[in-house]
């Protein structure tokens, strides 16, 4: 299937990853609605759709907000839900805050779609987070879910009423579990959204690299082009009520430190220890199977890492300023 | 340890379970507050402890209100929360509600937890629920936690909010899924939260039990009283950051209907189809193993289920119109 001529609507679609997602269904032809909350800190910045913001009709409005969602998701074919707070640091500071941003948020909007004939198939980004410290590796969506952090939580809970509105309200679901993305466009402006996007910033700035902890901990990275591809597939095939992982070949911190300080040609790298409140939430290494979502639709990642981080470094060489407050 | 002379705090102490805690813990000797909303239909009412209203300090409360929470947690050596709303029917109708009364509400009484010193131990009051549909009999603390219906994930994420808390924040947490509670003081006006006290009121009038399908499944009873013994134990032991299930020998629905009829010697027994919508969140036959709650702590279900649901029968035919609105 295409989505030119699709009606669809992308929650978050003012964020890192959901702008990203928001252009491709537009440059795919779609009649796409974007609802974002631009809540400070969150992430959602209008810059992000800069350039398309012609082609797309954006809300400014909370999930959460009856009217405003059920009004948004009438005669749309797909949902992308990508709206939500993502840093672990900020969800164990306000598990409240957190808990009606990503668990409450998304009963409001799949209550919005149950509402509405026909239903809206929903993609639902969830997150690795889910599954807590691993007990073996890679993780695959067998693996138990324990989450360490109160995002975690939230996030499994969110993803379990999108499996409970497919299967007992006919609400068509697929949740991706995503890993660490990186690309253009990602937030740097602090490191409470995931270490990556700091790295980038310091080397770009020829600064410093703060390594929590030996760095030997492993991590998997997914250009956000490959999210988006994932996310497009998923709502394109006629797969529901499923789960599944993304996931890159996995790394060292350490050694994803070092491949920006060589491509930059610039910056260093300092051990620092790990803060308390980082360490109780610390999932030590974490990688992901995404043999899944391979064997159903064909995807995986395809930017390989090394490029992928070669433009990122290029794009906030030119557009730094633009990310700063 | 014993609980005389001890501060202790029962959430939903109103309820069925929460005021058969607090009357224990007051005839231990313990100086018991209890937090009630006396939420309309959740099962909450004053006339639950009559018999011990003096010996109780109440207080009518959301545990949601974080002054009210603060206050009642502080000085405490233990708190007991059963506050929280156990319909899985309302949950499905509402699940923004449910969440609220079963999510935030621990996440709010936690954080009001980790805010006092020396910090209370909480024994949380989970349930079965949370497991889904049984992969597998007896369910096992192994088994996948798959919940089935809104309820049971926002029990869920209550649960890891416990054990977050644990973990992290320090404040210790004992969460016990229970299973299928009856007993003297349950709620018996509507069928909403479980087929047995329906079933018992149905017998005491001398009425037709309607059993949905064939009655086939398997569930397992456990007396209150046994219940309240788990919840006095866990709190009593050194255990933290432990989910321990309570059980007991599994028998099918028909035959608790049969049990009853036969205990009572009057009543009928008619099958009817499962309703649309239940059998939707139905999780088929579930049962529970003790087996870990046995050897940490040494609990297991004394009470006989004939001689329960007798003593059970006996009290709701000499005070039905009591639990009647």
């Amino acid at each position: 299937m295409t989505f030119a001529g699709r009606s669809v609507l992308v929650t978050g679609g003012l964020g890192f990853i959901g702008s990203a997602v928001a252009r491709a269904l537009a440059a795919a032809g779609a009649d796409v609605a974007v609802l974002d909350a631009l809540t400070p800190g969150d992430g959602g910045d209008r810059r992000n759709v800069e350039d398309v913001k012609d082609r797309i009709a954006i809300t400014i409005g909370d999930v959460r907000d009856d009217a405003v969602v059920r009004e948004l998701v009438r005669g749309r074919s797909h949902v992308f839900h990508l709206a939500g707070q993502v840093s672990h640091v900020d969800a164990m500071e306000d598990p409240r805050a957190d808990l009606g941003k990503n668990t409450e948020a998304s009963i409001a909007l799949l209550e919005a779609c149950r509402r509405t004939t026909p239903r809206p198939r929903v993609v639902f980004a969830s997150t690795r987070q889910v599954y807590g410290r691993a007990r073996r590796l890679p993780l695959d969506e067998e693996h138990p879910c324990e989450p360490v952090d109160a995002n975690g939580i939230h996030k499994w809970a969110a993803e379990r009423h999108h499996l409970l509105y497919d299967q007992v309200l006919d609400v068509p679901s697929v949740c991706l579990r995503l890993t660490n993305t990186y690309g253009p466009g990602q937030l740097v402006r602090h490191a409470r959204q995931g270490f990556i996007g700091w790295f980038v910033r310091k080397v770009v700035e020829r600064s410093t690299i703060e390594v929590m902890g030996d760095g030997a901990q492993l991590r998997d990275l997914n250009h956000v082009d490959d999210v988006v591809d994932a996310m497009l597939r998923a709502a394109a095939s006629d797969a529901r009520g499923v789960v599944w992982n993304l996931g890159a070949e996995p790394m060292s911190i350490r050694a994803i430190a070092e491949l920006l300080v060589e491509i930059r040609g610039a910056g260093t790298i300092r051990f620092v220890p790990f803060p308390e409140e980082r360490l109780r939430i610390d999932v030590g290494s974490a990688h992901a199977s995404w043999e899944r979502i391979r064997r159903a639709i064909g995807w995986e990642p395809r930017v390989p890492l090394r490029d992928g981080l070669a433009s990122t470094i290029r794009h906030y060489d030119a557009h730094l300023a633009r990310y700063l407050p």
